[in-house]
């Protein structure tokens, strides 16, 4: 993990189970990408619910910005952090062995009134994104990082925007 | 509630929402049926999950030999008591308002290895289910209960076996 | 619609036909009742393509934090707004009149690397959840909003938690 | 199958197919750890009917405090046997060959009201889950049992806990 | 019913539960129609699973040429009934409250090999071609059925290309 | 129907049975609207499958630029057709009883390589869209309808666009 | 394919493509093993439609006492040659590359009324089944066969029961 | 890419990234077969919005009979092409990594009335089809290459008919 923030980190990225990580450094490889000082850990909240709870609860104190909560199958770690703080939790539902998850993304997706968790894409592709959404919510937020990140932000644009317009279809490139 | 028992309950009946108790009485009805003493609760895991906490983790002192748990959509009730408590967790997905409980239903179900929530049908039957698979678990376990239970439960089964038996197709009853 | 608001608006709610509004009020609100000032309009991505791209790439310069996209079927709004705007997109899987929003929730929440929107449940719960939402990413990045809404939000909390608390199961309240 | 139990068995594993076991001695194993003894057999719901109401009649009589039973596809196995006894069964849907387990768990859970069967994750999970709720069963009401099994159980949740809390995420063990 | 036959039932038409009564007479209506004689019983594979046997294993010796079976949920009487006699089992998923028949489908059709279950439409269309196609089996295969048989199923066949080649599309028949 | 056209139809709407013409009536109503001449018939795969070989056939000769086919559940109608004609066929799935057109719609578009059938949205929508695809497509081909039919489109276009531009959320408006 | 049959086929395997072929080789297998005489061939509903007529229309006349048909994706090759002979139907959903069969054996099974398709498990499980049920249907209506074919289904049914009861879970075999 | 094609392109063939290649080349390889001109291009809905607003305003002026636009997952290029173009859009789900398609179909299938997509088949399947149905709507309504295109489909289908009469299911070339 790259993750040599001297500085205290403003995002945490939380997972069930250290399987999740292969999904959930994508989202590590975006803050890394961005500058922003993030934690990575496992907290699962069904063999360590007390963890859950002290993590939910002191993460705003610790002066988190956000939570990025990786979680598959039954997937509660998202919706219980949410419940045990108003610092924003960003889900993303791991794929799951056999409904691919599916059932992932409904655990986490179909919160009742009152506790919202923002939810991304099943897998990797949900893991880049809920960190790019934890950038923007930053540029907006914290003035510490909010110009660099706007900026940033752009540029990670103007390169998507550019390699698409670079693709090429040729035979020799293709497949 | 029929609920005027005057000893201490042996099986909790919790559910997310007021909303869900339509559903969750048909557990209720059962174990009134077998003269079970019960309380039912409201628990939300996610509006009040230090009850949650407090509830599961009182449930073995307190004397309860299983937790009828209903919730529905993101249905992280079963799953979070199951992980305060060795006590058995039995789940009900309720019906929601879309996803008809398939959404409760995976939610409930998919849980990781070492956290077991034994789920029932969706809906109204599940809970009726939840709360005579309760029964036979008291008739295994609580000497108090065991031998009225098993009698019980064989009777009910008989009373089952018997209405089939008796169901007529004539015209008159059909539809 | 209670938008009383004399004050610029910071979210903007929108949605793909005037039909989504029973849903999207919800949202709306929300934002009522903790003060944030917002507009609501109806912009469809595949009617008025050219309204989408015009309100999401000036909603950065007009001052919105963040914008609450409703869509249903073949739902392309939030992720369209967040093609063309870094302003946090928060989508609404609006119910579909067949297949019950499933097609509107894979829709929005499925977006690719690179274009994040935060999902939320399918409906009036997702709609007030995303209003929710927005208010702590307000709470956290909002000078002029964040000592209220914080406030607010820990006493909006409180309120459920309170209403849970006093939920009875007594039969005359049942059902 | 490490079943080297002397004393007579108080758990009965079940599947429809010997294709079945690599799934279903995730049960086994727990049982394994905790010392419960148990037996293993294959009893198809279709092909061997009459074993099935055997094995189901007779389990009450021969000990069995419960039988978890796992089978896939049309998974008639479980519901099948909690109609022949009153021990509680347990049900583990073993991933089916195209349509990954859904059809089995939903022949399994969908059970009417009546005759319950408490229903598991599909696959390893499933069958392992199913194995430790039995061993709370047991904890419950096995006086043999009952003290070891309570406290293994907490034992085994403390390792789960604690393996958690050792997970690392350096980039040397990732993936 | 109009089950006025003297003769003996060649067809069984049997179901879980009264209540799949108003699906399944669309079977008993075509048989009325041909003149076929049945008999149409509630067997319950989990209430009443010895009648279910006793059922089934007479069912050759008592005449029947083809049992149809209603289930609804988790299905299992189709598949039980398929696993006791070698007599052709028909089986209909009958529609279930909340998903709709999708669940008694697979229940129904995913039979492992070995024991066949031929599966008709969800409701009221497949119990009626349940019907029709034990028509056409009895037509290929009893003697005293076969020639007026062949005659009614094309007859009825010619009726219903008929009834569409009247089919009118003017506004004062629509809807 | 308001099909009043003296002039030689160009586009034929068909569908598996006159129940479906409440949803197929919203591919007439598009075109009558634009002026375009055409006819509308019950045609079923199942119970006419020679009307619809004879349909298909001739479709061409008959002057037939389109064929709009709907039909819901196990629908062979479209698929059918277009094995029969290499006139373009456009299908409607139409909403079944139990599966909501989920099965309708995975039997019209999952065609295999060699036989397309363009495929729209389950139910009105998708009947809609199918005919005004149909005058895309006849404004590039039909030298007697192009230059009005891409003037109609247009305008058509521009008004949908102006009810949008055009829509109020106001309270009294709202739901 | 062990097709050496002197006598004429009374059973019709077809299938939409060779590449079924792996599939629908266990419903040959089955009738090998019965010694029940039948020809295979490749019948495309979307490539060749006037041969599936052909075949269809000609299937009694030829002498055959059921076609077994397997197809996959929008599979309408069993529904269109049940619309054209009354011959049985056995229709087998061979698994697709995308939905794995989810697709085929909805455009399979939801036949409307009148057009009955009988319906078997998705792949090889389904074909051989559908082989068994045909020889069922044969050892009620064929004469030259009816004896042997159910001596052989009552043996071939022995040998399933037994092959489970000699199945063993040791160790060494597991896996 | 065989598209050595000296006059200007009318079918454009656009998808979403690169790796959508492997797929859209079936429609590629349709229409070099068919000796129509035509462009390849990558257009993300989400990278490259404006690309995508230009790409379809300029469709028609630039010679465009048919866009052909194949997009996986939360899949919007179709449908935002069809909101800023009349050309005829036709739509290929790409098979997304975890949910195989089935949201890339959704995605594009289910648009609002207004604003038509012609959907195909989930991959190659649904591409190559795709480009049929492109040449079959020219050889309506391009004279310059009508007539070749008609008789080219005629051969086209001939070839396929012929395939499917050849084909041979002899144990050598099964498998």
């Amino acid at each position: 993990m790259d993750q040599e923030n001297k500085t205290a980190p403003i995002i945490g990225i939380v997972m069930g189970s250290k399987s999740d990580w292969p999904v959930m450094q994508a989202a590590a490889a975006i803050l890394d990408e961005f500058g922003i000082p993030y934690e990575a850990k496992v907290v699962s909240a069904h063999r360590t619910p007390d963890l859950l709870f002290d993590y939910a609860s002191t993460a705003r104190q610790r002066g988190l910005s956000a939570v990025i909560a990786g979680a598959g199958g039954a997937a509660h770690l998202p919706g219980m952090l949410a419940a045990k703080t108003t610092v924003p939790v960003l889900g993303v539902p791991v794929p799951s062995k056999y409904l691919k998850g599916m059932d992932s993304l409904l655990s986490i997706v179909q919160m009742p009134k009152g506790i919202p968790v923002a939810t991304f894409a099943i897998g990797e592709a949900g893991a880049a994104n809920a960190a790019l959404f934890a950038v923007a919510m930053i540029s907006a937020g914290n003035p510490n990082y909010a110009k660099s990140s706007t900026e940033q932000l752009t540029a990670y644009r103007q390169r998507q925007h550019d390699m698409v317009m670079e693709m090429s279809l040729e035979p020799e490139n293709a497949e």
